[in-house]
């Protein structure tokens, strides 16, 4: 019943009853049948020249210059099959690298994504997949579509995903912009994210610790927000060119989370900045700390009024010896940037 | 001792003694700490105008487009790492990527490049890659170089590259464009690095069929070209600019075997294919057959006098009630193109 398998992996709402159906496994078709189920889902780039089926694609990219970055998503580390469905996946690999293209002042234009499964993947699962690039591509950045892939074997579900940007005529905006008086603003949540992961890893799994479908799916009703933004994050792409063309000086993807991220930009811009307590709500320890919000934190001339979507969330200041350059504080107190990392943050577990 | 065991990963010659060495792990260093010991050794691209340390790279699209291949190689079904060093999990991942590039008639611009490994993982390993990746582009394709990346943990070794090439002004060279009375006419190697893969199978495994270094290294003495032409494939990569100014009529790489891939040709382009065995050397089920070659197969007119580093194979045909379109034929005899298919060419084993 691949039909039904495939609806249910396309409605978030519906459990990913991954293993359960009798639908047809990648094992099941040559590679060309796989990819003739895939492609019809998928979003067509306006910019691209040449898609899908050649050795590689070829895109438009008009200004002379193209803006690319690249992301990993692997089922254990980066994933759970009991929390994410497949077309949550689908969602959040195309909406994490879509950040960081509009992080630069670029409007996201293409897509490139291998996948890795095991043979025992029922087709159905692609096809979520499929069916979250697109509608994330069609609801975040209209026009941006996947213009070619690959497709292997592997024991873990794997995304790869390559996303490309056009920066208009624009300079792009970097991390080494700031400048002491600025104003450090924020596009998108704060915070959110953070608390779904840890609700997932707290109370979405069985009495073992073992990442659990029945009750991730109690905690999408109690947290629908916070489970939202963790698994179906939703950036706010159009922000980026918003604020290149409105002049930030600073910009970057808020992905590990507040503190950390606003330390790059202080670093990078041989500054210091600080935040105001009031404008980071009541769980302040979570706005900082929060990893996987993906708004996009920005810095503004102080005599530039702030772009639509933006929110002032506090001030660069000068580094100093007490301050040095990369240092965060609130309210002028120093606060620790803490740190996460890919080796330490995972547990080994592939749930 | 890091030093001596970055020298030993970047000489294909010494053993990978992987998990022998006294040397640091991912898991010891942060991520910052182990992109610092990578970044220095990866090549620069002469079209990189933003490099790695921001949320994406700028390249350079002079003539208004960029070509864009990717492709993930993961440690198990597509390599092992007792017949593989680092530095030549390097050298493929970035030989396999220009070589898809170079069939479009593209000159290979950038690399960004997509690692996943266990945090047990020595950092030597991935400095091996990156030396690999490096001296494959310096040999191959000058002034392309690494432009990002993404560092993750996974349990299988995972190597995500995406390439990009310029058209410097000429039209792709797709599929669909041969003719009948075309030439057909390769550059590269022919069925070496099939013999290789089949040798290494049959006799780089211990008694029970594990793969085995001491005798994969013997295979190394014993076949130096086969098992090079598998491991470390040389593609003619300037043969793709060459062919498309020559006037190429179609070209791709030959990944999955002559007649596999002729065939694709044949049928994106609605014609036949016919080989002279004159020129398919004395292993001709070899040739037609062997996987991973990485050579440039390409059609030109009939008028056209093959470029450099190509030679004839035989002649494109007009589709037939007998010989449909992707038919391919030796002599005029009918071949079988069989197949290879991820899901159905990988036995489970990690090695």
């Amino acid at each position: 019943m691949p039909e039904s398998a495939a609806s249910a992996a396309v409605n978030p709402s519906r459990a990913p009853e991954l293993k359960a159906s009798a639908s047809e496994t990648l094992a099941d078709l040559s590679e060309g049948a796989v990819l003739a189920r895939i492609f019809p889902r998928l979003p067509t780039a306006a910019a691209e020249l040449l898609g899908p089926g050649d050795d590689a694609a070829v895109i438009s990219a008009p200004d002379g210059r193209f803006v690319v970055t690249t992301d990993m998503m692997i089922q254990g580390p980066d994933f759970r099959l009991a929390w994410s469905t497949p077309h949550d996946l689908g969602w959040k690999a195309a909406a994490t690298n879509l950040s960081d293209v509009a992080a630069m002042g670029a409007r996201p234009t293409a897509l490139v994504v291998a996948i890795a499964a095991p043979p025992s993947t029922p087709v159905s699962v692609l096809e979520g997949i499929a069916d979250g690039l697109r509608d994330c591509c069609e609801a975040l950045a209209p026009g941006c579509g996947v213009v070619g892939g690959d497709l292997s074997a592997s024991d873990a579900l794997t995304l790869a995903v390559t996303a490309f940007g056009d920066l208009e005529g624009r300079a792009p905006v970097v991390r080494s912009g700031a400048r002491p008086g600025d104003t450090v603003a924020l596009s998108g949540r704060l915070g959110d994210a953070g608390v779904g992961l840890e609700l997932l890893f707290r109370l979405g799994v069985d009495d073992d610790g073992v990442p659990n479908l029945a009750r991730a799916n109690a905690l999408k009703l109690t947290h629908p927000a916070e489970v939202a933004a963790q698994l179906t994050p939703v950036p706010p792409i159009t922000s980026g060119p918003i604020a290149a063309v409105a002049g930030a000086t600073a910009m970057l993807d808020v992905s590990d989370g507040l503190a950390i991220d606003a330390g790059r930009i202080a670093r990078a811009s041989g500054v210091a900045i600080d935040f105001d307590s009031a404008c980071l709500g009541d769980r302040i320890e979570v706005a900082l700390g929060g990893g996987e919000d993906h708004g996009l934190l920005a810095t503004f001339g102080p005599d530039t009024a702030l772009p639509r979507g933006f929110r002032r969330l506090g001030i660069v200041t000068a580094a100093s010896i007490a301050l040095p350059a990369g240092s965060i504080t609130v309210d002028g107190a120093p606060h620790d940037q803490g740190g996460w990392d890919p080796y330490r943050g995972w547990d080994g577990s592939a749930g």
